[in-house]
C-alpha cells in the first residue's frame, strides 16, 4: 500500500509516504544537525521544527558559501489556476521568514504558462488569477525593495534566453523519465520546464557572478528542479538549493488541499460564515458520540482540524502538544476544536484580507522590470 | 534516384527533384491560370515567370480577399547562422517585388533562437549574424514605414503568448513526424516551430482583426507552415497563404548554396577579388577542351554560372534564352560566361554594399518595438 501515492508538479493522489518520496526523488532529509545549525540563525521557524519543510538539498552547501559572506536568493512561485487557498500560503510564509532571517532577495515566479498549457484555461483566466494570487503573496509582508515578482509571459525577455540554454541541455528522453511525458503530451508542456528553471539562473545573470539560489517549496515540484540542477554546472550557473515541505492537507482529510474540492478549500477570500461552516464539515476521524469519543479519546493523527493548526495555526509547540494529549484523552470534542479553529482563520484572515487590499499597491512596484498587470 | 533528396528546413541534401517535393508536401504548382491572374497587379517578377518561385497554398484565397478590399501581410524571414550570402537574398528580392505591388505590411522574423538550438553557436553568435543579415535584408530597399524586424529573442513577449497556443495544439506525435525529431532532440528545438508560426498570426492580434499573412520562402519551410496553418483555424487565426521557391544553387553545382562550403558561396561581403576567384572556379559542366565545347556546345542546365543569370542576375527574358542557345551551340565558352557573371555580380555588390552601410540606420528604425540592436 505504501508505493500506492503520485506526487508530480502537476498531481498529487493517494497517501503520501514522505519517507520514501524522499528516498525515490533522492533528497536529504532536514536533520538535527541541520535544524541545530540553522538555528544559529535566528529561531527555527515551527515549520522547520515540526518537520514540515522537511527534505533538502545542498543546504549545507548554501549555509557555507553564507558564512563565508555570499549572499543567496530567495525563489519560489505560483502556477496562477486559480484563488489562492490556505495551502498555497503555507510555503510563502516561510520563504518570508528565510527573507527576513538571511536578508535576501527573492523572486517569485508566477507560471502562467504552465497553467494554460496543462489546464483548460485561457491565458486571460492565467493573467486574472496571477494578479489575485500575486496580492496573497504581497499581502504577506515581503520586503518590497528586496521582492519581485515575474509573470512568465510578462517576463519572458529576461527568461527565454535562460530557457533555451537549458533546453539545448534536455532532450525529450529526459523530460520523459522525469515527467512521464509521451507522444501525446504537447510540446508547449514539453519545453515548459525550462521556464521553471530560469528563474534559478537569472540571479547570476542580474548580477554578473555566481549566485546561488535557495527555493523552499513544496516536494512535488523536485522534478523540475533535478532538472535544473542536472544543466546548471554545464551552463555555468550554481545548482539552485532547495527546501522542500509537505503538502498543505484537505480539509476533507486528503493529503493535499485541492481546489477541485471547493468545500474542503478555505480560499484567502472567504468570509467568515464560509470558513465557519467549511470547517464544521472537516474531517476529525472523531467518534460516533459524545461518550465514545470521551471514553476512547481521538486521533489528532488523521484530524485535519489538528493538522491546520500544527501546520499554520498554532506556532505554540506547549500549545499543540497539548492539544493533540486532551484529544486523546477524551479531554476535548471535534466541536470544540472545530470552534476553536474556525476563530483562528477567521482572525487570520480578517488581518490578511486587509493587508490583500493594501497589496494592490506594492504588487504594482514589485512587478519584475515594471511590467504592467 | 529520384527520391534520393532531402528537404528539411534543416537539411537539404541530393537531387531535389522540385515536381516531386511539391507532391510530397501537398503543395500547388503555380500554373499559367494563376501566372495570368498576378499579372493583372503588375508586371511579374522573373522569379515567377521562371519558375523559380513555383508553389503555392491558398494564392486563390489570397486574391479574392485583396480583391474584396482584405489588406494582407507579408512575412518571411532568417535563421541568423552566418553571414548572408546571395541565396539568401533571392527570396528577400522576391518580397520587395510582393510589397512594392501589394502594398503590404512586412514582418521579417530572425530566429535567432533556432540557430542557437540547432547549431553550435552561442546567442551573442546569433545576435552579431542577426544584425549582419539584417543590414543585407534592409539595403534591398523595403519601405521603413511598413516593414519590421523581429528578433525572436528580442521580441519574445510578442510573440511567445502566440507561440504557447500553437504549442497547446501540437503533440510530441505531431512534431516527431513532420520534423522527424526523436527521443534524442532536445526541447528546445521540439518547441521552436511555435515561434517560427508566432508571425503568422501576429497581424491579427495587432489588428484586432483577422488579417491573413503570405509567406514567401523556400520550400523547405513547408513543414513549419504545414503545422502553422493545420492549428490556425481552432486558434481563430486565418491560415497563412504560401510561396514556395527552389533552393538557390551552390557555385559547385550543389542544389542549394551553403555557407558550409565557403569556396562555393559568394558572400554579400565578398570583394570583386573574392568573387571573381569563386566564380573562376564554378561548375559548368563545360567539356575538356576548347574544340570539344565549340563543336558540342555546353549544358547550360547543369551550369552553376547559367544558373546564377536565370535565377538572380539577368532579368531580361530574350538574352537568357540568347545566353542558353549560344551555349548549346558552343558559340560562348565558359571562361566568357564566367567574366560576364562575375562584372554582374560586382556591379550588384557595389551597389549592395553601399546600401547595406545606409542601412544601419534603417535597421533600428524597423525594430520591432523599438528593441536595442
Amino acid at each position: 500500500m505504501a508505493e500506492e501515492f503520485t506526487v508530480t508538479p502537476w498531481e498529487v493522489t493517494g497517501d503520501i509516504d514522505y519517507d520514501l518520496l524522499q528516498q525515490r526523488f533522492g533528497t536529504t532529509p532536514i536533520d538535527d544537525a541541520l535544524l541545530a545549525r540553522l538555528s544559529g540563525y535566528g529561531e527555527l521557524h515551527p515549520m522547520l521544527r515540526r518537520g514540515i519543510f522537511y527534505s533538502h538539498r545542498d543546504m549545507g552547501a548554501l549555509l557555507d558559501d553564507y558564512d563565508k559572506g555570499k549572499r543567496f536568493w530567495l525563489y519560489t512561485g505560483r502556477g496562477p489556476s486559480g484563488r489562492t487557498h490556505l495551502g498555497h500560503l503555507m510555503p510563502w510564509i516561510f520563504n518570508k521568514w528565510v527573507q527576513d532571517t538571511f536578508g535576501a532577495d527573492m523572486l517569485f515566479q508566477m507560471t502562467d504558462d504552465e497553467k494554460f498549457l496543462f489546464k483548460d484555461l485561457t491565458l486571460h483566466d492565467t493573467a486574472s488569477f496571477a494578479y489575485e494570487n500575486a496580492l496573497d503573496f504581497a499581502a504577506l509582508g515581503f520586503d518590497p525593495e528586496k521582492t519581485r515578482i515575474l509573470v512568465d509571459t510578462k517576463n519572458v525577455n529576461l527568461l527565454y534566453p535562460i530557457a533555451l540554454k537549458v533546453s539545448k541541455k534536455v532532450t525529450f528522453s529526459t523530460a520523459k523519465a522525469v515527467f512521464g511525458f509521451d507522444n501525446s503530451t504537447n510540446i508547449g508542456q514539453i519545453f515548459f520546464t525550462t521556464m521553471q528553471a530560469a528563474p534559478a539562473f537569472l540571479p547570476t545573470e542580474i548580477n554578473g557572478e555566481e549566485t546561488p539560489v535557495l527555493i523552499p517549496c513544496g516536494i512535488d515540484q523536485d522534478p523540475h528542479f533535478r532538472v535544473c540542477r542536472d544543466v546548471a554546472p554545464g551552463l555555468g550557473y550554481p545548482k539552485p538549493r532547495m527546501m522542500y515541505c509537505k503538502m498543505f492537507p484537505g480539509l476533507s482529510g486528503a493529503d493535499k488541499m485541492s481546489s477541485s474540492d471547493e468545500n474542503a478549500t478555505i480560499y484567502t477570500t472567504d468570509t467568515p460564515k464560509q470558513v465557519k461552516k467549511k470547517v464544521g464539515r472537516a474531517f476529525t476521524g472523531g467518534k460516533v458520540s459524545v461518550e465514545e469519543q470521551r471514553r476512547e479519546g481521538g486521533n489528532p493523527e488523521v484530524c485535519a482540524v489538528f493538522k491546520y493548526c500544527f501546520y499554520m495555526f498554532e506556532g505554540d509547540d506547549r500549545r499543540i502538544e497539548e492539544m493533540a494529549a486532551r484529544c486523546r484523552a477524551g479531554e476535548v470534542l471535534c466541536g470544540e476544536c472545530k470552534q476553536c479553529l474556525t476563530e483562528k482563520i477567521n482572525a487570520f484572515l480578517e488581518k490578511h484580507q486587509a493587508r490583500r487590499e493594501e497589496a494592490r499597491e506594492v504588487v504594482g512596484q514589485m512587478a519584475m522590470n515594471g511590467f504592467e498587470w
